[in-house]
């Protein structure tokens, strides 16, 4: 039995933290929103005042922010987990943040002696509660080993991809092909339709060939508008591949064809569709150029 | 038993024209260089010495060959299939051709008092050689419905797409996210490996996510590098993606991601690669990258 | 006093004909639609009854038509300006074509034994009535040498810029950053308006500092549409930026921003817009985008 | 007589800061680096301690900073320009900002009771002495009105644009159509060079044409590499358009041609070329294409 510190009770955090309790460790959790610790509360957590309180009562913190000032401010601000006496504590970060935010952070963590592991994962809220996340961790040697273990809790899997800044660019990475993909749909919708043919058979079409990613017969229904739950929104897409082109920008990468999906991405959180799935903007620009063409 | 007549003897006509003897058709088959029928004659095929020739002989004729010029010059072309009686005749062409030269295939098949169906295929030699084709037909119901027994033999599964031309089109549509993916998946490659990641933990961790084609485990080692298989070659891809941008301009579609994979797919192809397999690119653009880096 | 032929009545090859009689040459012009030629013959030329008459009647032969069709046709056609006895004719074809397209027709003028010079013009209607054209001149040096003076009535400069398909090219390349500045300057009003900023002032602003093309001032009308004179329409702009695509994409070379111009050029000409200036893609941007958000 | 504070003597700021000395003004001086103040000091300049002392001694502050983090350093900081009693001071910056961060800015200044003015500059250091810069001022009319007398010393025009931010955002969209202009004269070069036309010949054919940006011929120098000036840098572009990238995502607007023009800039900086002037995409791009078909 552990000690841990749970940091952070969004969508994904609220289903992970618990997952501790089940695996019998003494757990501390903290939200800016102290509601939402209320359901862990009610099953043996201790809900801490500040960051620095649940820093200072754990061996190992967990923490999963919405945004890279967010986990900046948890991490280095006044009360922050950096604030207290924390030598020797395992820190973990789960947030999805930019490579040099990450970095900023190890940093942080480091000069107060203790260790950092970054390990943004790959999955969403289903695959989080069933403790079937896919986990980028990045850090030094010695801390990923401690680490180990408690991912376990959440993780299907776990890869060691580098040194602290390269797990958050991995998931950038493996975010690249899916923003661009929905991109690259939505040019075939619209291109196919702008000819006279159906955007059902059109999917169904390439669902059944080999340019299918191997979700789009799921997403289907959501790429229609036949379904409200969204999985990774619009916003948040249009956030990482910023990120991206910042990223590229400085190491001399060229991403046309993300940029290229950028310009969906902001036009259609432009257009009041930045809280629905990513895949909406298939629908988006063929329902666009549609509507253009019936007003000439 | 019908007198099956069978035109384009190439990597795919090759495979497919034997099915039709292994059905109990009489088979007529011609090519422009006639030693590809000589192991179908063994098989009890006739050689027809023109076009023409196979047609008049023929209540169907079945054609796929490489590129819009071979499709004009086969049908309209002196001796060709469209040069004598052909009255009542069935033409399915299966090539991969352009909207607007399906269109005039089908004009002229009309004007002689015969019946036109176009279906090109998704699938390659493989599933060519199985009878695991997948046809987007199109054309007049009737001519379809004709048409139909004959790409049973041929296809796993068969769809009406609309007329003549939209085959075509539904050809180019499915090919897009296909060429825009490997764009994706070499842009995510170079910014990876610009930032320390390996290329092979990239691969493995996109195709462990919901980023993943579904055929992008298969065509792994395709990507890196190990196999010379060439399932669909870059001067295709290219040929393609020109397509769609002329399609594309013409209805008055953006298709900027499209746009991006062009360049990659003709500086691969002026880079010597244009055999290769299309997924060559994200080697190809990475490796740049990298030999660029280096040189400074 | 040279016989010239002159072939090719448009725009543009009305108000260049007549400068030969004017230096005193005998002209015999050919033109489609035989009416545009009436002016021509009252001032003392003749109207040939074919391409192949007015060859075969000339020492000189200019020519300048709509597009690579008319081109190859009234060249190589029946009738055409080759289909009789030329040897030793100069021709001259001032039209705008694609390289592949030029090189065609010189190969075709040499083989009758004639002499071909190739020289599309920048430079519209107003410098063309007035022998302010600027040639860009591409062939055998012998055959530019005695295509000078032809070209002198007509241009204020020439150059030789190469081998047959080179002033094709050079054409094109001199009009790639004219298409791209046009869409850069839709992207900067577009953004500056979202942004609350006037479109007149950002016009006003930007002819007044580096950025300003040198024309960008005399344009201004036009761009806001309070002038209906068009120097080069959209679907002309568009027809050549996709030449610039197809060239490039076979010579390897990436074209971004130029692929970028097009998709504008296109959506406009869908839109409605491609008999207006090429200039008017600035409006059409930027009145679409306040559009949408007004539907919001 | 007025007691002037001027704050940022780099290039632009040590030939602005003399002229208010000139026309007859009580000078304050102040830079990060103090020696840079000493030529001033020299001519009856005050050097201060301090931001705030230069601020707290001064009825009009002049600042012009070199970035983002800079201007908001030396205005929000310890010892920054508002730490003391600025109440009824005139603050005019003319840095280039980002919108948001001139916005902020303003905020800042207003809480404190004084004036401010936003008034990034079109122009460089020659016109920058000559105190014939382009101001794009924007702020309060009161504001505006009394630092007119002020920004007159220093510009042949000024242009009230708006409210603060809205000046940043007319800097960023006249750095648009230029940023991406240099992209599209290096594709038109890279595409003349594959097809075997001379680079001098190419820009000299352009800058006779209507392609030509109003500058061309002044630049052609430093495009071909033979001049060593730099008037903007190819940094300071990347990060320029990365600015109008993060602004256009913001407001929902498209900016391909931007897009483009970044990877370029990136790249070039990315190969070393960060401190040359923007201008060197062009030579960029063009030998990056050739070394790489020498390679095959």
């Amino acid at each position: 039995m552990t000690a841990v510190g749970f940091v952070g009770l969004g969508k994904m955090g609220a289903v992970m933290a618990p997952r501790f309790l089940e695996a019998g460790h003494a757990l501390t959790v903290w939200n800016r929103t102290a509601a939402k610790a209320e359901p862990l509360v009610a099953c043996g957590a201790r809900c801490a005042e500040t960051p620095a309180d649940a820093a200072e009562n754990s061996d190992v913190v967990i923490s999963i922010l919405g945004d890279d000032a967010s986990v900046l401010d948890v991490y280095r601000g006044d009360n922050g987990l950096l604030s207290g006496s924390v030598d020797g504590t395992l820190f973990i970060d789960m947030s999805t943040v930019q490579p040099h935010t990450s970095v900023k952070i190890a940093e942080a963590v480091k000069a107060k002696g203790a260790d950092f592991v970054e390990a943004p994962v790959s999955g969403t809220v289903g695959p989080a509660a069933d403790g079937k996340l896919f986990a980028l961790m990045a850090g030094d040697a010695a801390a990923i080993a401690r680490a180990q273990p408690y991912l376990d809790i959440l993780c299907r899997r776990t890869i060691h991809v580098g040194a602290a800044g390269q797990g958050a660019l991995m998931k950038l990475v493996v975010n690249l092909p899916l923003g661009v993909y929905w991109q690259a749909l939505a040019e075939a919708v619209a291109l196919g339709e702008a000819g006279g043919l159906e955007r059902k058979q059109i999917l169904e079409t390439i669902t059944d060939s080999s340019a299918a990613l191997a979700v789009l017969g799921l997403k289907t229904p959501a790429i229609l508008g036949e379904v409200g739950a969204v999985a990774f929104d619009v916003d948040s897409m249009q956030k990482d591949i910023l990120a991206m082109l910042e990223t590229g920008s400085g190491l001399g990468v060229p991403l046309p064809a993300a940029s290229a999906a950028l310009m969906s991405y902001s036009a259609a959180s432009a257009g009041g569709m930045g809280q629905e799935d990513a895949v909406s903007i298939v629908r988006f620009l063929s329902d666009r150029l549609t509507r253009q063409k019936s007003e000439n």
